[in-house]
């Protein structure tokens, strides 16, 4: 072990009685490995990795919660700045200076509260110096449980540290908080964050297609909406939620997981206007040709040598005033629809809060390196529970979505996706409003005071 | 008056003795003019036109559960399929085969329920045969209301119609029902359809703004939400109520009114993520260059020749990145905001539902050529009540914004437009949820059987 990975504390009211012990385990480490015993009351670290989404607060919520509910536990919830950076650099935000109100409303607040960040941290063997910093400011601060809430990257890192953790001699409980939007974490039934983006493409698929069947007449005839789903289809798939029987809008799902065959693209849509008189798609980011090129793409260079402007919607939807004239329109919902708290599931926002809370059980209850998980118990009516998974079997692996729940023809959903989708949409989970808007929360956001040199990762 | 404008009846089991009633009556107006008395129950056409909205069927609630209530003097409501174009071709939906309930759920339904159409009537002088067809059907279904749901176009031809149905000695009863997302119908205090639309916009821009605040250390530093309004900026306006105090986002916003200005918007952007750490940008699609051309027009051709694919967002967005180097993310919202019936304003669907009712009643009470309009009785409470105005004074006059909305610096709005605009999205009106989607409703549209000969408008 460096010699860097003892905690140096700057500044007279440092250190502490928590944090003088911390160096002290960090600094015997570097001997002995030694793992002596716990403080009983330490701080706990909660960071928010990643893509934001409209539930990720729900589960700090429960973090902060619960964390208060077991003050000889838990001392502080420190989150950190813009997730796991402001870690790095000690930005910590003391948690404990926000009232019981606003980290209520927490619950009904999208985005990173405390900021997030697309910071993945490289291998221990490539930049060991960062895992130890982070001990570094655990071990100044008395922290002894980090809960990271992210995608699976996040979980990795969460597993990581909890090795480097325990061969440093500064034990520190890691639990890692499942949350993305993308659905892509094995194990878990859902990831939070994914059935709130669902219910909110399933609505306004819903909505917009209305719109257009009662003008289809003499105005629009195809509309393309433009969802995320850069690898996968899940978000696209739920827009089929929208449609209850045969015919129903959407009418066309394209989907990353079928490859994109124009040909057959523009016959179904003909096929479509034809027999219902307008054609409703739901086009997934991630859509591309068999060579794996996205068909966003595809589109070629502007008059200035651009890249073409456009997402993969209007590209989609001029090729089809190309090839059969209709009139189109097209929408990119982008950030709206991870950050539509307004139109949350209320089975999301549940589930979001019940893994933060359970994060802070499982650290109590001594267990260490794993992830709550979302467990199915039935589908109608949709039962679930909190189970737990080792993050070793987290990290790394992404979950696809089963080839059973594509249609044969590559267009749309079976039922069995629609029974495994259906109830994450499940319930509305209306935030409280102020003047005709959401009155989301924003937090005072105090830093702790620094007790450690400045680090630049 | 033209021979064709006598009534020709097909079928044996017409003439019934209304619409006998009414072919004698056009058939003596073409001689004498006469206004003979009036049958004292009369049938009821109402017809959706133009743009549909997330209200316009609680408008129509409004018309079809207040003329249940005088079946002494209104028989039937006749809806025309596709708005005025299915009265035109005598394609009459009997709203008598739908039930209280699914009447009552046209409340919560947004889109047009019997179909609208973009189809403007040409003056009397150019085509005499299109409204003399109207009082055909008029009176081969003995309707004395005519009852019209639109903009100013829409208001323009109910006032031609009844001055004709005068005219050719057959009374009918026009009255205006206003609805259109642009806001810019004159005297009425706000237009429904506006109140949900403005409120979307509001919420979108909020949720979008804490997603982009919370990761913007790492990543996307300009947002750019693209939303409605060709000729005037309400929509983009309404972006504003976002933002409660100086500096809260949006940081821009781009009106038609204001002619852009590209190197003072990237100085306000680089000033904005200077300062903020972001940019939110909300930008009609109506914003335009000094000399009147659209931004999004601007961009030129793509690499195979065809016009830019983008709208506007991504045009600023790409202009943004060019200049500026940011990252950045774009939404467009298109359909999504008129249909969002989701997140529709409490006050816009009761002033909806009261125009529609409103209709009804001015009818009866024998009022003609006029539009029920909202009147504003104070801004904080909002308190309003039903005005009316005659159809003379609404049709070809469009509301602009006012100047003294539009803060000095072109970028934002000022107090005065936060107090005309706040009250409009005021409340929300959720829908009820089945399976937890929206349980919008689809009527069974059944058409009354055709008397006439058929014509093609």
């Amino acid at each position: 072990m460096q010699a860097s990975a003892v905690v140096r504390c700057k500044g007279e009211d440092s250190p502490n009685q928590l944090s003088a012990q911390g160096t002290l385990i960090v600094a015997k480490a570097s001997k002995t490995k030694q793992t002596s015993s716990r403080p009983k009351r330490q701080n706990l670290v909660y960071a928010q990795s990643g893509g934001v989404t409209s539930v990720i607060n729900a589960s700090a919520c429960g973090v902060v919660e619960t964390a208060r509910q077991h003050k000889d536990r838990i001392g502080k919830v420190l989150a950190g700045r813009n997730g796991i950076l402001g870690v790095l650099k000690e930005e910590l935000i003391d948690t404990s200076k926000e009232s019981a109100r606003d980290i209520a409303k927490l619950r009904q607040t999208p985005s990173g509260a405390f900021g997030s960040c697309r910071y993945k941290l490289k291998s221990v063997e490539e930049n060991r110096r960062e895992y130890e910093r982070l001990i570094e400011v655990f071990a100044a601060h008395n922290v002894g449980y980090f809960l990271y809430n992210g995608g699976g990257d996040s979980q990795d890192t969460a597993h990581k540290v909890s090795q480097l953790g325990k061969s440093l001699g500064y034990p520190i409980t890691c639990i890692g908080i499942p949350k993305t939007v993308d659905n892509d974490l094995p194990v878990t039934d859902t990831c939070p964050g994914f059935g709130s983006v669902a219910k909110y493409v399933a609505v306004a698929t819903r909505e917009a297609a209305l719109d257009v069947a009662s003008m289809c007449e003499t105005s629009t005839k195809v509309f393309v909406l433009e969802v995320m789903g850069r690898h996968a289809g899940w978000i696209a798939a739920a827009g089929g939620l929208a449609g209850e029987k045969a015919g129903d809008p959407p009418h066309i799902i394209l989907l990353p997981e079928v490859p994109f065959d124009k040909k057959r693209f523009l016959a179904k849509v003909k096929e479509t206007v034809d027999n219902v008189g307008y054609c409703v798609v739901v086009v997934s980011e991630g859509a591309a040709y068999p060579d794996g090129t996205f068909v966003a793409e595809a589109g070629g260079k502007d008059a200035f040598g651009h890249a073409q402007l456009g997402g993969v919607a209007p590209t989609i939807a001029n090729m089809v005033k190309d090839a059969l004239g209709y009139k189109y329109h097209w929408a990119v919902a982008d950030y709206l629809q991870r950050a539509a708290r307004h139109i949350a599931s209320n089975t999301d926002v549940e589930q979001a809060y019940a893994v933060g809370r359970a994060a802070v059980q499982f650290a109590l209850a001594g267990k260490n390196a794993v992830m709550p998980t979302i467990v199915r118990k039935s589908d109608k009516p949709y039962r679930w529970t909190i189970g737990e998974v080792p993050l070793s079997r987290v990290a790394n692996v992404e979950r696809k979505m089963p080839k059973s729940y594509i249609r044969k023809d590559g267009f749309g959903i079976t039922a069995q996706a629609r029974r495994y989708l259906e109830p994450l949409i499940g319930g509305e989970a209306y935030p409280t409003y102020r003047g005709g808007l959401p009155d989301y929360v924003a937090l005072k956001n105090v830093l702790l005071p620094k007790k450690l040199d400045a680090f630049e990762p």
